[in-house]
């Protein structure tokens, strides 16, 4: 996949790009990251990228010419490669919550190419040359580094090849749309907090019936309406029933 | 405020952290990050901090012993520096939905940690030193580190000082209720894109009224969950019929 960033701090890109398992990708060839800074791209003489508000306000705003001339160098490469245009990602708290099926939806293109924004914001005329704005959550952010970062990690690792099969994650959180179950590893006994005894004992029926419960458990505790009981099991929803019974008289001895 | 983070991939963590408006944050002392790799903790003489996971299943577990330690050394040289123990914050997709709330919740503390995450997983006695668990969203990362190096962004500018006047962004999304208007800079005509005139009329009113209206339409049209009928001024509901109007018609046009 390739993938272009347009922004004004490359060097927050870097570091988060050369490491860990999106670096890995990268040396594999499984991904190729271009940064693009647009202040190169400023028709001004001074390199500004940014401007007074139309109509007042405090503060600066992105100009258009930069970020377009800037996108329009980077689709002109990508052609001369055989490469599409893909998707423009704009981010923005304004724009739609990027969640794990966009992450799905998006690890299928061959090419994507995220606009960071900076200082208060962008002229509106910035959104011709895009197709999609997302939000990575209901927070303020300095600048659009991170939440491009962000969605370039949630894509990356579902592209084939990139995770280990190690690390392939059949029990991550919301795949099956429960949370996950607590884990343990080695020591058995952690200065005196103790392994569950059931997950020494080898049965694996009953660590299976274990792990489901104290998946439901925890859904049930943290986010409850991620639980979809037409999907239940029928031991599903026993477990969900015990979960439940348990849970009132925790809290009745409170 | 004082920042630790405990992270096996501190290279993640550098280029974010020094550059922008948080690396000048730092420069300027009103931030104080400090980053330690746990895996300089491992009390396993090959340095692992991860092992294979009781009952089964694929990939690995972050131990709790070199967190468990890293964070008793960090915190016994906040306590030197009189520093408090401060929240120390997990990041987890079982997490509690992190926000702008709870970011200004965070900024009023003194010391934050965050535990960074990688692999399968932790062990969940690791939890025994956490004071809270936050998910930035319903996606999957390979690493906690994008998501401190989020929260932390999203805490630090809400530090006096941190953001100069003229970022200090009266007009930030969210901040009161309803997304931001479109918003224009030079040049009045970039290729044939005009500004709206009505910004360019002097006319402070009429672009406060403008500027409402825009408003309500991006609200209504992207997040009308977030329009509290309740909070808006008589204009506002006047300006956000008038919207609705406009939008039907535009939609039966179709």
């Amino acid at each position: 996949m390739k993938v272009d960033i347009l922004s004004l701090f490359p060097r927050i890109l870097e570091g988060p790009l050369s490491d860990s398992i999106i670096g890995k990708a990268i040396d594999r060839g499984l991904l190729d990251v271009s940064i693009t800074n647009f202040r190169d791209y400023s028709a001004d003489k001074h390199h500004n990228v940014d401007d007074t508000i139309y109509g007042g306000g405090a503060g600066m705003l992105l100009q258009p010419q930069p970020i377009v001339d800037a996108f329009q160098q980077t689709q002109k490469i990508a052609k001369k490669n055989g490469i599409p245009k893909g998707r423009v990602i704009l981010t923005d708290p304004a724009g739609k919550q990027f969640n794990q099926h966009i992450a799905e939806e998006l690890a299928k293109e061959e090419h994507l190419t995220f606009i960071c924004g900076h200082y208060e914001g962008f002229d509106e005329r910035i959104k011709s040359i895009v197709t999609d704005e997302y939000s990575i959550g209901n927070f303020v952010l300095t600048g659009g580094e991170l939440p491009a970062l962000v969605m370039i990690d949630a894509v990356s690792r579902l592209i084939p090849g990139v995770l280990g099969n190690a690390q392939s994650a059949p029990g991550d959180s919301f795949s099956d749309g429960l949370l996950e179950y607590p884990q343990y590893t080695r020591p058995a006994d952690f200065r005196g907090q103790k392994v569950p005894k059931i997950l020494l004992s080898g049965d694996h029926q009953k660590i299976a019936d274990w792990r489901l419960k104290e998946s439901l458990r925890k859904t049930y505790l943290k986010r409850p309406e991620m639980i979809d009981h037409s999907k239940l099991s029928k031991d599903a929803k026993r477990l969900l029933a015990e979960v439940r019974i348990e849970e009132e008289k925790n809290n009745n001895l409170i």
